[in-house]
């Protein structure tokens, strides 16, 4: 059985402002997103990022956003599609080049915030975003949010000559057709660690979880788990998850 | 005998905000010296530049800067040798990312403006620079500003493992220790076509020139000679310049 | 018979980065919309332009616009209400304080760009720019793009203890909602310098123009004609507006 | 006996990333000293910290600084006297905007970081800096560090109109001349509190403090003491001095 990837978002400290805790969280997971500059992070925090996942073998991502410090890249911006790809091998280059003088390379590629979700929303993104991927190197995995019907967005990646990493959620609902719950509703998340629990081990035994209409069973394509460790809370539950995943994997 | 390849900034608008005659100049030179997004251009400026200049056989090198659009990477900034260092490589590979994407290379690295200037009057930050380029692909070439003495540099290029293109300028006068003349004094800059035009010839043909004493001769090493693409004065410079040199060539 | 005071964007250069011929339109214009440094103008530029409407007795409006160099303002931001009410009392402060330093005062404000836009498409948006302008000083007239039926923006502005100068523009077309034809339409601007010049006298004369339907006669409240300054074309079409209206008024 | 004012920097967050202990702080001191969006903060940060300040009857200070957010203003750049007199004009404006939106006003200004220390050790730059200061308007304080012999500031602010406020430091020491001993050597800074305090109180009282050299007495002018809320270390110290020299005053 594949395993389940845990990735994380990291390296989205800013200058004077830390963020995240990174040294923590780094021995859990197996994929850094590593905030690329235009949301979050710096060079010196992208270089200290890279070699801390180096030591702890995990993989390094781009995670690239729009160019929006202040809203840390949670604003959606109306940018063309050739702005969005040309912003995106920009960021993709930067890390790869850090990843490249630190001796290691650079392994998959997540968009972060806004444009993520602006890639799994409008098909012209997902495009955009997939032929900077394809052109900068078609052989780097492309971490999207899973949904009920992944068709459209595999026929797309086959076209573009890519790799899908379908992402889920262990600690987000899901609605009947298998998109997240907006964060703007009451049960958008789970915080009852067992819960959570249960729900990663679900993707990982490939076996269904109830939609938010509490009838609709779910089953998603899941190849990597999004964890956080920006706080305590999200911490125990890393480690939870690390714990029980590691049963699933003997 | 080797050719003296010109190089040229290019790549310089930012956003709505055009810079330089880059189509018109783009034929007649070697080296395109291309802006990495820090003090000036954006992604799809860099894009475009780069394109260009792989449809021209223009190399294309990173011409990467402080981080400060409004004083376009001209006023020197107190950095640390690991800032520095790391900002290289961020500009660096986002360049060489963009490089790839168009289906090419990137050809050499010169820092820029401020940068540049502190390189040549600072070891810590030629160190710094080097260690960039030297971690990042230590067969990428430095263009380094000659002077009358350049031991210590070649000493420090060949402990980072580097190649370096010595640059000259055809427009500018010398002290006789083999710097620029600051462009504070009055006889910094020549005006005159065929004087740019002569001193043009005497690096290309390895023959002496005379420092802004009147008396001393400087021969310096000459790999590249930059050249200028912004205005109208300029563009006639470049022609005169190429023609010169296609008849020392051939 | 109260004057159609002409406005125009200006101070819109960045750093190292021209944009606009302000010298050249200055002499021809009411209201300078100066831009506060987010999408274009940094503080020497703002400095430079403010003295030199000073100088020709022309107002000074602030031009604030969203947070985005490389998109001039003109790509849409998903920013909160308090985020947009915030981010103009700073952009408007520092104009204010750039009036004071220079010896005078602020006379008026107009978004900018996409800023501009979602304030006459989303009511939350005006209402945040309006709660932003009356919180700073209620006496400072907003400009706001006129339309066929503007009751509402009347009706928010008494609410906010606010003045609306509707902005009417003589090169481009209506639809019969009173709304500018986008600009992805054909034809959506004159180019024809006689049918601008009658649109801006039809305007000045409280006429109707027709929509671009060809049959809906359309009365738009016009206080203020916005003009353009940044080529040939635009220049000769300001001199030939100033030309006409100032035989309106007398 | 005139209060010797405790100043504090604030509003340092930006964005998603919080710095220092605003809430906890802003009861024990008499002036807050704001970040103005060039080193720190964003527009909905200063409202929020201008609105705090109000509520605590604090006074609120303009603390502009160079245009460098991931050095924080730390990194001094060789910016021109205009480029500094309209880069700090734009700030104080922005700052002054905000408060006038809050309902109040704007009290004094006090340059950050390396801005701060150019001023202190470069005429041209105090010049520019007391240049925008009286050019926005002269009765507001500026607040200089203060040394041993403060003859020719005293005399460049009786130049421009200006009203000098002299800083002092409780847990900094100084050299013979009165300048705070630098950060990078091993005794710039206090750490036990009841030196602090009783430093604190020296200055309160007008008595001489001892310099880094062990022989000299140091007497400084002090209208203004600086404290820190960045942690729980320096929270216990202010609150110590703040206890210590309500003793002072009463």
């Amino acid at each position: 059985m594949a395993a389940l990837l845990l990735n994380c978002d990291m390296g989205e400290s800013l200058g004077p402002w830390p963020m995240g805790e990174d040294e923590r969280v780094m021995p859990l997971i197996d994929c850094a997103n590593v905030a690329c500059g235009f949301h979050a992070s710096d060079p010196v925090t992208m270089r200290r990022t890279v070699a801390m996942a180096f030591q702890h073998d995990v993989q390094v991502g781009a995670h690239p956003g729009y160019p929006d410090l202040v809203g840390f890249g949670r604003r959606s911006m109306a940018c063309s599609p050739d702005e969005i790809e040309q912003m995106m091998v920009y960021q993709i280059g930067a890390l790869a080049g850090i990843c490249q003088a630190e001796g290691g390379r650079l392994s998959y590629v997540k968009p972060h915030g806004a444009l993520n979700h602006d890639m799994v929303h409008r098909p012209e993104v997902m495009a955009a975003i997939m032929q900077a991927v394809a052109s900068f190197d078609a052989s780097l995995p492309l971490m999207v949010t899973a949904t009920a019907d992944i068709t459209a967005t595999q026929a797309m990646a086959i076209q573009y000559g890519l790799t899908v990493w379908n992402e889920v959620f262990a600690d987000r609902t899901y609605d009947a057709q298998g998109f997240l719950t907006s964060r703007t509703l009451p049960d958008a998340v789970h915080h009852d660690i067992d819960t959570i629990v249960a729900q990663a081990k679900a993707f990982a035994h490939h076996e269904p979880i109830l939609a938010n209409d509490g009838i609709t069973p779910l089953r998603l394509a899941a190849d990597t788990l999004c964890v956080h460790g920006d706080n305590a809370e999200s911490m125990s539950a890393v480690r939870a998850i690390r714990a029980a995943l590691s049963g699933v994997a003997s």
